[in-house]
């Protein structure tokens, strides 16, 4: 594996997963594989578990790690072929990354998207640029539209989890009072239609994903509905797709509740935090046995491990 | 030894002191105890000393570290119990607090006080999350109210320059021109109270520190008075705890000048630093002799370390 | 060697040169040689290369590093003797660096000009400070006047790119929207009086460097003119020194493009990064062959590493 930028990146997601949970058991078996090796984090947005947990992956894997705050410790940077750089941006990407590629020998970004234009975030503008231009094996700490890393911190908290039967997974939108990307539910989505569950998706009407991600995925426009017969609930808020990165009118009973597991399997809840407390979720839930929200931070260290470790081999 | 959060944490304070001083010695005598061991350092305020030195202190004894500045790196954290999340905040203690437990071994953080709310500042709300909620050993970067490794440091300090008699150490109270917290104060009058030494405090009235520290120390309003006969003079400067978080009208005379040392026994002067020179310390003390600043400062590593040492053979 | 501040600083250039392209060729020769010794980096500006590459060459020589955003992480420092500091700065030079001196075995401070006071600047104020109240080795990041560890990196470039011939090479201004400092433009010019190499400076007339570090280089005028024959030509803008930190009016056409290179022998292109594209230098010239400056960018590594080298082996 070059790159891991989505589950398509992933040669085969059920080992990966294998390797993972190895690693949570033995986390300090392959202290050599990184020795003398740097793993260079760059972050465009803030960042508390994916800073930590992938450094602490690296650190496990023998690895240093630097870490940079593109616009505090640097010099903000442009995107723009062909840029007539006379304005606030002082580094171009096409060189900043180029050193980057030459001081580590893996590269982590995180490059939110701008909720803007939906078309240069799709396209990955930025993320493709760092991969290209680094020119050295790269792990996203979440793009514009994927977060591939907690998606596979989910399915290994999913995969610890797991009841006998096919587990019925429900993608549960959650009101939120800022546009939010989409990038964890896409993420979500298209790991779970990888992996031997059902999958719904509920949001109010005007909240479709895009479906290069959500794919075949059953969506049910009413929450009730949709939690009938569920084992997980994965919250999460995202902004319209359809009307890009706007807030439509929302109805704050879509905030999951005791009450709303009910109908469920005596679901587990999930949800990638960070998260708003009586807004997405109710406090009951969160401090609740139901919360799987520990554990999938917790998984993020092996997710990292184990997409470092393939990684490095590769190197 | 579980948390270091205020001489009342230290089963042994003489013991502590020695055990300190022999790292001073023999700084890498324990690189093996912190092997594959994490401590994360959270700063919810500015640091320059204790950043530096605790960092210092791990990496003696093999750990590896990782700093957030809480604020700036991650999440915007809320510490209110039952917050309806539709504001500012974007994380609650509740949620990050256990991630930095199941990332890191040990937890160090640095809280300074609102100095709007003296109950709730007293009560170290936020250190006592962090404590509880991370469930991991503990070592304080300095609380609302106390900051133990500057006073062990201090303690480390004296102890080095100790005279054959017991010593007369007076704490004096010094202008500034913000308000300023009372943890050093606080800290280093309770430590103090542990120690072999006659405490005097000396402050312009209204500057009374609570009690429940300065304990059974003799207040003398008169700071001429106070400082005959000093063996240390430990220079401070902290707001009104009566009129919690407020500037009393200053006298600048408080200023600490080497004048005012005549009286004393050839006094040696300390500062936790930063200090306000010519504002609460003259330049002709600080760059004297008779300063103990730089010798406070050096030992704060080994005030770390030695805590490190103990919550690490506890883990 | 016990500080690195200048080409004076170095007692062999050329030997210099050499040790780097050995630690190029084996970079984790002298692992043992940082073992238990902590460099300390303190940045009053921002850096994106001296940061990583210093850091990474560090980690090369087994050291521990610590990075220290001076502002941001710490207090704002007073550099004024005498002050009365009753106003934003919070803790003074005098005391904060040897407080560095003590955590730390070597040191690292970027400390730009301020471009207001051309006296002030070519005191070297900040730096001079440094240097004195920590007592520790020191490595320059950049200061006031000259950015060696770039002019070391530029020489080793030079060096690796040399034809048969005594090379010609040009350092050629280039228009910019701001103020930007002298040093790397000095320090070039320093290097290179020291390089076996004919060295001509060309600018608009009112951009004169100083001649203590331009000293005998020829100054043409004339872009074109100096441009012919050029083996190498180093782009970078400065503001006037003349008429102190200002921007003159400026022509664009000073900008170099791929057609002011007819007249040069086939010149290879350096720049010290970051660049403002289409502004000091066209897109063409940077993405194609003759460009440099990713290699200069590369060698900073080594330079750094070379350096501390040095210092660690007189510590």
């Amino acid at each position: 594996m070059r790159q891991f930028t989505s589950v398509a990146d992933v040669p085969d997601v059920q080992a990966m997963i294998q390797e993972a949970l190895a690693l949570k058991a033995n986390p300090f078996a392959f202290q050599h594989l990184g020795k003398n090796k740097t793993l260079g984090l760059v972050f465009l947005n803030p960042s508390l578990r994916t800073r930590m947990s992938t450094q602490i992956a690296a650190q496990h894997l023998g690895m240093q790690v630097i870490t940079l705050n593109a616009d505090k410790d640097g010099w903000a940077l442009e995107f723009q072929d062909g840029a007539v750089m006379n304005g606030a941006t002082v580094e171009h990407i096409r060189d900043a990354a180029p050193v980057l590629g030459s001081y580590c020998d893996v590269i982590g970004v995180r490059c939110f998207p701008g909720l803007q234009h939906r078309e240069t975030d799709d396209q990955e503008h930025i993320m493709r640029q760092f991969i290209r231009y680094t020119g050295k094996p790269y792990v996203s700490l979440e793009s514009a539209t994927l977060h591939p890393l907690q998606s596979l911190a989910d399915a290994i908290t999913l995969t610890e989890n797991r009841p006998k039967h096919r587990p019925r997974v429900v993608l549960s939108w959650a009101p939120h009072i800022k546009p939010i990307p989409h990038a964890v539910a896409n993420s979500f989505a298209e790991w779970m239609n990888r992996m031997d569950v059902e999958l719904v998706i509920t949001h109010p009407e005007g909240y479709e994903l895009n479906p290069a991600y959500s794919g075949t995925a059953r969506v049910e426009y009413n929450q009730q509905k949709a939690l009938e017969g569920a084992d997980f609930v994965y919250v999460k808020n995202w902004s319209s797709y359809r009307d890009y990165g706007k807030i439509l009118p929302q109805d704050p009973s879509w905030m999951l509740t005791l009450s709303h597991l009910n109908a469920t399997n005596q679901a587990r809840v999930m949800h990638c935090l960070p998260v708003r407390r009586n807004v997405e979720l109710s406090d009951e839930i969160l401090d609740s046995p139901a919360s799987l929200v520990q554990e999938q931070a917790r998984n993020r260290v092996f997710a990292a491990q184990a997409v470092l470790k393939q990684l490095l081999e590769k190197n």
